[in-house]
């Protein structure tokens, strides 16, 4: 019979959002309660930038011509867009990044996971503590741990954590680790990361030739001056990261569907002789053989991200949602919780108080206040304690869940 | 330093549609010449459908509202999209397949390379020779083969040669073989299978307990009653077979990007100890971890394929390139050539003249008509001596192209 790829059979059962579902489901349906206000997930909610529809409507329509139809584009992404993003996202902070070395794709989910293709199985590598699940979990589906632990946590990976302790920054290895997972603007923690400790990465990874695979996703909700939106702002990281990019946060892109990933042509792996091999070639191999292209009517949406008009829309989106933020963290601390994120991110990050597990407080939140939220621990072992707001709502439904906190 | 994924260092290095553009772009530049007819690639070539695109452009619209805006979507596709493909696709053919067991994706490239995340390394595979080339690279770049050998195949891998002696129609194994890609109408040599002989097929699989991988990417090309759209067909199929289809050539999606893989609930690989799992839920688990769902707007594209409208403009697209496929075999024939498929596939596979290679005739329809085609030799050690034109070019073009060839 068919073999199964067993290296699946160690995923712990429970994925996060799901089980958070199945709670609100379960708690609304008893007590027939209705309003519920969703601060989970971190999904964007106000409309498309007009910039980006007028963009997509053209091309839609061009498609519908003999002259403008476009079929299969370049893997890589069309090279209009790759222009425009090295142009506007690097060039622009003195990042030599060239077009050639951006990859658009469907998702950084995507990106994130599929990195690992070209990458040996014999890597050791480092993720923080809490995280985004799905580098863990891409990790263990191709066999690069051993099995849970009990506590969670998975044999073979390397756990760095980050909490009030280290001011939500994880402390750099004694001993050298092939590839680290780097997120920041971080999720869930919404901590963020100045120059000069990221150079201390760089640093690391330039001295035991380690490769950071540096998830930006968030850059865009960045306020301060000296907080790098890429890696690439670091000397030498040309030489030693990856970097994941997404237009799903910024544009509001999470239903569209367009991101991309930077590889910059002097980042090199080894084989077991210890020959060089430029990862850019193993990474557009990848692609050409293993995806076809983002939609032309994507990347044309995408591309208008760069207009004066896009970019005067996303400003005004991003401001929305930080003073989401702002609001939340501003009440949450008079109703005397300790709060941290949420300056330079949209996530607020919760002490929970401390005779509570970060699911009693998931409880306790959505029965005394109706609110939904996602429990620390859901994105690791060292997130027990904390508890993950997004501000991406409605103001009203924000200023509502806040009053509902305070007065709980 | 970072290892590499070493199996990637086993890929061939030239692939075939780069080789041929560089040719193409060697003899233009060298001798000036603007008017070539290109009917290697197979990318359809005629305008979306109305139906698609006035339904994208609604969505679009719809995205720009509050109450109309969409963010993540389901990683499995929205079940308006999954229920009217299983009633379309499937049901309105005696197929018992349901909404659930249908995964929308953004190509069936991604889904045939991406679905041996779930298979163990450990699985014997056969592939048709010739064969569609990300059938065999994804193998290599997971580590299922060897090295490549002389000859261009690759150790490990299981080779069944389709050519004119078994009327392009692969012998079943007399072995045991784990994993069997198929793929009707096939994509390279046009040839299709009936349901006689695809019976045997998931017989054969049923005894052995094999898994088919049955690429029905070209289906909608079929005109013949007895030659079957999917697998599904077949008694007993639900149990052996995971189907891959998309919307790239009936609907000309290539560059709006959007496919579907279905796994029946009944399929079932087991672990090393033997123990049963299904592989619905290990799919489901890898698509909603390193997979984010496909764009909103494009599924509602999708979804348009079915309306009435819809249909009649995909029965126009298929009627227009098969009346090209047809001028090209008559011409061809003509001229005396000895040609295969193109009567239920857009491809047409020529027997090239003895005294020639597959590479020589493409050199020779380049030079002497500035018509090209694909070698039949790019597509597997099997294909040499044949040649591939394909259906998807203007009537204009394809008319003038055969004129040339007929007047070498």
């Amino acid at each position: 019979m068919v073999k199964v790829n067993e290296n699946y059979l160690k995923l712990k059962a429970g994925y996060l959002f799901p089980e958070i579902a199945k709670r609100v489901s379960a708690y609304t349906q008893s007590k027939s309660i209705s309003d519920i206000i969703k601060l989970g997930i971190g999904d964007v909610t106000e409309p498309l930038p007009r910039a980006c529809r007028y963009a997509m409507s053209n091309a839609l329509n061009e498609m519908g011509t003999k002259e403008g139809f476009k079929g299969y584009g370049p893997e890589q992404g069309y090279a209009w867009l790759r222009e425009k993003i090295s142009v506007n996202d690097f060039l622009s902070r003195g990042c030599q990044i060239a077009a050639e070395e951006i990859f658009v794709s469907d998702g950084s989910k995507c990106d994130s996971s599929n990195i690992l293709d070209i990458l040996g199985d014999d890597n050791l590598i480092a993720v923080t503590d809490p995280v985004y699940p799905v580098y863990v979990d891409s990790n263990v589906m191709t066999g690069r741990t051993g099995e849970p632990l009990q506590n969670g946590t998975y044999k073979g990976l390397i756990y760095l954590a980050i909490n009030e302790n280290n001011n939500f920054l994880p402390e750099i290895p004694k001993n050298k680790v092939d590839i680290i997972y780097l997120c920041f603007p971080n999720n869930p923690t919404g901590s963020t990361i100045t120059k000069q400790e990221l150079t201390k990465w760089v640093e690391y990874a330039q001295r035991n030739k380690s490769l950071i695979l540096f998830d930006a996703a968030y850059e865009a909700f960045i306020q301060d001056e000296d907080i790098p939106h890429s890696i690439y702002e670091i000397d030498g990281a040309r030489n030693c990261a990856i970097e994941f990019r997404s237009f799903s946060k910024n544009a509001g892109f999470t239903g569209v569907r367009c991101a991309y990933t930077v590889i910059p042509k002097n980042l090199f792996g080894i084989n077991s002789k210890g020959d060089k091999f430029d990862l850019w070639s193993l990474w557009n191999r990848r692609q050409c053989t293993k995806f076809n292209g983002v939609s032309y009517i994507v990347q044309r949406g995408a591309e208008a991200v760069y207009s004066s008009q896009g970019k005067k829309e996303i400003r005004i989106l991003i401001d929305f949602y930080m003073e989401n933020a702002k609001i939340m963290k501003n009440k949450l601390k008079t109703a005397g919780f300790t709060v941290y994120g949420g300056d330079n991110a949209p996530y607020v990050w919760i002490k929970v108080p401390d005779e509570m597990s970060s699911w009693d407080f998931f409880d306790y939140l959505l029965e005394k206040a109706n609110v939904v939220g996602t429990p620390g621990s859901g994105f690791g072992v060292a997130g027990e304690g904390y508890f993950r707001l997004s501000a991406f709502n409605s103001r009203a439904n924000v200023i509502n869940a806040m009053e509902r906190i305070i007065n709980i």
